[in-house]
């Protein structure tokens, strides 16, 4: 359980806390206490069972939990459940509908079988489930007092989604003060020595630290974890926003979505979705691109589907090609003296308007041939047969078919 | 249970709301609810069992109660076992003190023991005392959220109390925002259709309206009575100022005090503290006071024991006076001629400085002979034998001794 390399620990994550020597723990970091802990510590992780289709955003936190559960230490995930039973009392907040005891069990089946893939649910003492019905249905008025009275309406008021909304007069209903309070309860209930959630937990997960010590606890840490950016590069993972890979999609369509990661993600795909040393990332771009896809779909459905995966796509892009070729003008090869550079062609082909432009173009990772990114710009060809009936291509809507 | 006249329900009463036809209720007003209604109302009243002495600012509401009860409406005390039990949880209220369960019932019964000359106990069906543990000990936390969610922060920090203290930056504990809630369900849970309370119960028995609605309930009218000025006559009446006269104080002391009542409580307390017209009330204050003090006394300890109480006090005062007469100058009136306007005698005595100013002395009700204030200007003495070794006073400090 000890090991002096952290970056199991640190790799992709946002904030530990506390990161000082703190005056309530015994340990000065949580490295500290990683290393001199003589049991596996308890490291929680929440869910909501709202009948949520999971995608590559979810699993960031569950993917660090794992990495805790690699260490020797054991995942304590707490299903929400008493929350989804009551719902929200105004019926105004959708995401908080109530929710059957059978349609909880079910969502939370549905919830932890998408998570198999990540978590190791399989070695002795590495994972427990709990259901947080189990504390919280028992608390009664005198306790919810006490709860309540551990925290000012001013705290709550500094949290940042209550302050923005106090600020512009949206109405903040009064059981919505419970909900952080409630979930840190549950670090009281399970023994938490870490707590994991997303950059918009630290609040919540502070809550936590302060009821242990109320209850005469030790507090636990804080690992945030940052909010996965969508396939399209701009706005976070979401659902709603189709810019999501999701968990239950079958190895091509992942494939499929992930070989088309934005340049500017594929750096933080890699550090958050796979284990991969980011000094082995290819600098090609394209072959990142393979690399990136390839290593997640393995995770979610094996090696060798993954490659499948990446042959089929592959062979459809080559199917739709043909498919287009008709509609393709075509370029005879004949004037062109060979060996030639790619630029030549493209400039000899009017695709664009000097050889100098064709470079540019090539270096800035425009031009395709056959599908395949060429980016080298002394790209050369050897004989008009390589080329023959071949796509070449810059940008997405200027194409010619190559002929001897 | 129905009459014309509502001067029992309206004396003295600073807020009866709703007044005005209210959507929420099926009557107009609480008058006509009263006499429309076919059986007898609920009429609420809330008590801490904190192991108070009761004061007459205390009373204030009670005896309005008592009224109710005289016209056949049913009591419900509430007694608040379950908050006094919880305490308050932070320490700083002092107070709300964590109090055993022998100890609420004790304070409780002293409690009501003080209120027996004030309500009716023993009609049957005109009292109902109900300890709110009954349903706040069964709430749980699905349903505390259900009551939380009622209501705003927003709203909460309207209420005059909370509002100071945010604005000023003094700390608000979330827990504090569950007492209204616990009183207001308190009406819920007993039916109530009005609740009596202080001015500054206001919001709380707006919130039991709210939660009566929510609840799916007709809501309560609320009564509020003012907050009485202590003997002072010019703070709240409270033990700590010293300023009170107390429910179990014996008949001498509470008739002691209360024929010093102010001039300018004099209509305050009659209104508040009897059932006498005030169209009675004599003119001459030294009078009204005397008659006060009577009634109030006779209410807590009878018609005898109050006159009794009165003549002791006159007893004690004479031998005061006695025995501070050695002490005191005297002036002869054998210069005086006969019969004689008292306002000559205070100048000719030297207690004022000019006839005009002992008129005005007199008028200014600051000149007493025998301890009785004497408030006619022409006040006139037949012969000096009426005067023979009395004490005449201007104020408090300047006495002389009248000697034939």
């Amino acid at each position: 359980m000890t090991t002096d390399n952290f970056s199991w620990l640190h790799r992709g994550v946002s904030d530990v806390f506390p990161n000082q020597p703190d005056s309530d723990s015994m340990d000065d970091n949580l490295e500290q206490l990683c290393t001199k802990s003589n049991r596996p510590l308890r490291v929680k992780l929440g869910i909501d069972p709202t009948g949520t289709d999971l995608h590559l955003g979810h699993s960031i936190p569950f993917r660090k939990l794992r990495a805790f559960q690699d260490q020797g230490h054991t995942a304590v995930v707490i299903i929400g459940d008493f929350t989804a039973q009551i719902g929200d009392p105004t019926g105004k907040d959708k995401v908080r509908k109530q929710l059957s005891p059978e349609q909880v069990k079910e969502n939370a089946q549905t919830y932890l079988n998408q998570l198999r893939p990540i978590l190791d649910f399989d070695t002795p003492g590495r994972l427990e489930i709990r259901y947080n019905s189990e504390w919280l249905s028992d608390l009664d008025l005198g306790k919810i007092q006490e709860l309540l009275a551990t925290m000012t309406v001013q705290q709550m008021l500094a949290k940042e989604g209550f302050n923005n909304r106090y600020t512009q007069e949206t109405p903040i209903y009064l059981h919505e003060f419970l909900y952080p309070l409630m979930q840190g309860y549950d670090s009281v209930a399970v023994d938490a020595d870490v707590e994991l959630g997303g950059t918009d937990q630290k609040f919540n997960i502070a809550v936590g630290r302060d009821l242990q010590k109320y209850f005469g606890k030790k507090p636990q840490f804080g690992v945030l974890l940052p909010i996965l950016i969508g396939t399209d590069g701009e706005q976070k993972m979401s659902k709603s926003l189709n810019n999501y890979v999701g968990l239950k999609e079958d190895a091509l369509s992942m494939y499929s979505k992930l070989e088309k990661t934005p340049d500017s993600l594929l750096q933080n795909y890699f550090e958050l979705l796979t284990d991969l040393s980011l000094t082995d990332i290819p600098e090609n771009p394209r072959e990142a691109q393979k690399m990136l896809a390839v290593e997640i779909v393995a995770q979610y459905h094996g090696k060798d589907a993954a490659l499948t995966a990446q042959k089929t796509a592959m062979d459809l892009v080559k199917q739709q090609n043909m498919a287009n070729a008709e509609a393709v003008p075509e370029f005879s090869l004949s004037s062109v003296e060979f060996p030639a550079k790619l630029f030549y062609i493209l400039n000899a082909s009017g695709l664009v308007n000097s050889s100098g432009e064709g470079r540019r173009q090539i270096q800035g990772g425009s031009v395709r041939l056959e599908g395949d990114r060429i980016s080298d710009p002394n790209f050369t060809i050897e004989n008009s047969q390589d080329l023959d009936n071949k796509i070449l291509q810059v940008g997405k809507k200027k194409f010619i078919r190559l002929v001897k």
